[in-house]
């Protein structure tokens, strides 16, 4: 494993990775890792990694330093291509991971950084994958857990982080969440939250390096990589991949990236656009619910450097991409049908089209809320 | 693709697998699959499919003919090695497929056979994972699915069926799915039921194919395989698939098959003991209900040819178990747990010790019933 670095790129400050900080202990802006020694992957590195059909852990050679790794076998995720009005979309079925949700790689990797560091208590504030997957693997290290997660998360989310031995706690929204995360912090514990943390992103970035494996030649900046987007870990996680896979001569270009909001709250695409909205609060996408994005401008430039946009997708546009997706057998989560709504829009628009390809990632498992999909999906009448 | 041929071993029949036969149109027993053609497996080989990381058909090289491939991914499941007790546990998580169970590889084969056959209605018997996959897979290829289960079955599971667009029987119990699944079969409907489909067993062989190439010289007549079963096509497919690595060159020795079943139904137990037990039905195991498996031959003579054997467990084992491998993040239904209880009764009786090799197959999510999760799992007194 490369030696990682902590670095503000606000003020300058850097530490090696033998200390856990959430965020700038100078200037208070979110940090990024970099590494002494970082030697780009090749394919074959990557295809010779991946044979092993472990976990992300195959990457390691890539990822920070970790004295234990906890691991539940997240990542390696498969792919499913279909040609869908004309379009080649790859499917990538990120919620097939062991919480069910893209949260596991980065859960794995901050998990087992806070592990070898020594540290034993954990603080997260999530409105519900997130917590799952913190806890999951905080209470398979011996760590204790505790979340911040809005009363209007889904029940089955909060259930399962009580089931998995995490402390839930409550809060009005998830604006609330997050200020009482931080402000509940004591002594002993430390801030894991993936809005700021470093890991939560290098963890997240092994989605880019699987892509660059699965799809080889079809990433171009051509190709459009559409990616459900709140905080942005998962944008700007496949931001730092791609960059990495292209230094090591895996992929070509950037492909652009398209953050996908709902129509509210939406501070990613009123960010790019310097325009104020005013809708509605999404209903559906419970994943999508984060308005002050801390790492906001790191994921315009993602977007820009990449030639990339934002998309936003009502709610309506979300059932119906739903109950599209589950006819298509995935069986996923609105936040993740948000990805499905967008590139309709993308085709309605004529941006895409014939032969063209687009990445759709699907980041939540529909499995968790069977009770609610049979609510928002089958017509009435249909029971036997 | 090699060219399957459907042949009983009972009376000799043989069928090139262009027409779908659910049992022996001669003398009524259950067909098995061999192929005019077939080159096993080499390890370099196994290893350059599996670094595209899509889905079981990477394996189509060793799999039946079919023109179309109905994929959401199957297949390609982590393993996660644990030390416990002394002994190399490997968990294999194959609840971590596209429906949430192992089923998914062999409805993936079956329902792509079937449609490569022009069959447009398949009908199954079920107690819910593989009604599940079933429909999942077939309405995903257009085809109309109808599933018998027990009324007693989970009520998510047969909500997931509904809100996937399958078309639920429920009867009294297990084995009035089967016989009205039988017999309510109209001209144009295909019979898929996993307790007879010869496919399905070849779409789960794929299971023994990826331990292969996990494993390698892990495995060895002295290493342990532990896999709940009801009708036994998880076990007989992981049978098969281990003869075809063996035949490749790519495992050395049969590992010893050990099938886990419940207090009750325990047929194969009683068919390898030759014994009747008089245990009340687990009301945990949901997955174990089948009482008439009509392989149960097949499954004892692999049993022996592997020096394998049977264990039972008891409902309380079962729930001790689901919550250990909950502390240890596996979030995974009581059947799986089965597994992990009958693990712990080889260490107690000494059977497995320090240093030997033991392979777990988690073969269902436990997202799909958190309620249940959290009524079973939780002490009184530990919500916030």
């Amino acid at each position: 494993m490369p030696k990682e670095i902590l670095k503000c790129r606000y003020c300058g400050f850097e530490s090696l990775g033998n200390r856990y900080y959430w965020r700038c202990p100078k200037c208070g802006k979110p940090l990024i890792i970099t590494y002494e020694d970082f030697k780009a992957p090749t394919i074959s590195e990557l295809r010779r990694a991946v044979s092993k059909l472990s976990s992300i852990w195959v990457f390691s050679k890539w990822l920070p330093q970790v004295s234990d790794m906890v691991t539940l076998g997240e990542g390696l995720t498969p792919i499913v291509r279909k040609v869908l009005r004309g379009v080649n979309v790859y499917f990538k079925l990120d919620y097939l991971n062991p919480t069910g949700s893209f949260k596991d790689r980065g859960a794995s990797l901050t998990i087992s950084k806070v592990l070898s560091l020594g540290l034993r208590s954990v603080v997260e504030d999530s409105s519900g994958n997130a917590g799952v997957s913190i806890t999951c693997y905080g209470v398979v290290a011996g760590l204790s857990v505790r979340v911040y997660a809005p009363k209007t998360s889904l029940r089955s989310k909060l259930d399962l982080i009580r089931a998995l031995g995490g402390k839930v706690v409550e809060t009005k929204d998830r604006y609330e969440a997050n200020v009482k995360a931080l402000n509940g912090l004591s002594e002993n514990e430390v801030y894991v939250g993936h809005l700021w943390n470093p890991y939560f992103i290098e963890g997240l970035k092994t989605l880019a390096y699987e892509l660059a494996i699965q799809l080889g030649k079809v990433l171009s900046n051509e190709t459009y990589v559409l990616i459900p987007t709140s905080s942005g870990g998962n944008l700007l996680g496949c931001y730092k991949g791609f960059k990495e896979a292209i230094e090591g001569g895996v992929v070509i270009d950037l492909p652009k990236l398209i953050a996908i909001q709902a129509q509210s709250p939406a501070p990613i695409y009123e960010g790019f656009h310097n325009v104020k909205l005013n809708y509605e609060e999404t209903t559906l996408a419970d994943g999508l619910r984060v308005k002050n994005p801390p790492r906001l401008n790191e994921i315009i430039n993602a977007l820009r450097e990449s030639r990339g946009g934002v998309i936003i997708v009502t709610d309506q546009e979300i059932l119906r991409a739903l109950k599209a997706l589950l006819k298509m057998g995935f069986i996923v989560e609105p936040t993740s049908a948000t990805a499905y709504a967008a590139f309709n829009k993308l085709v309605d628009d004529g941006v895409l089209g014939r032969g063209d390809n687009v990445v759709l990632v699907l980041t939540g498992s529909g499995l968790k809320s069977i009770n609610d999909l049979l609510r928002w999906c089958v017509r009435q009448g249909s029971y036997t």
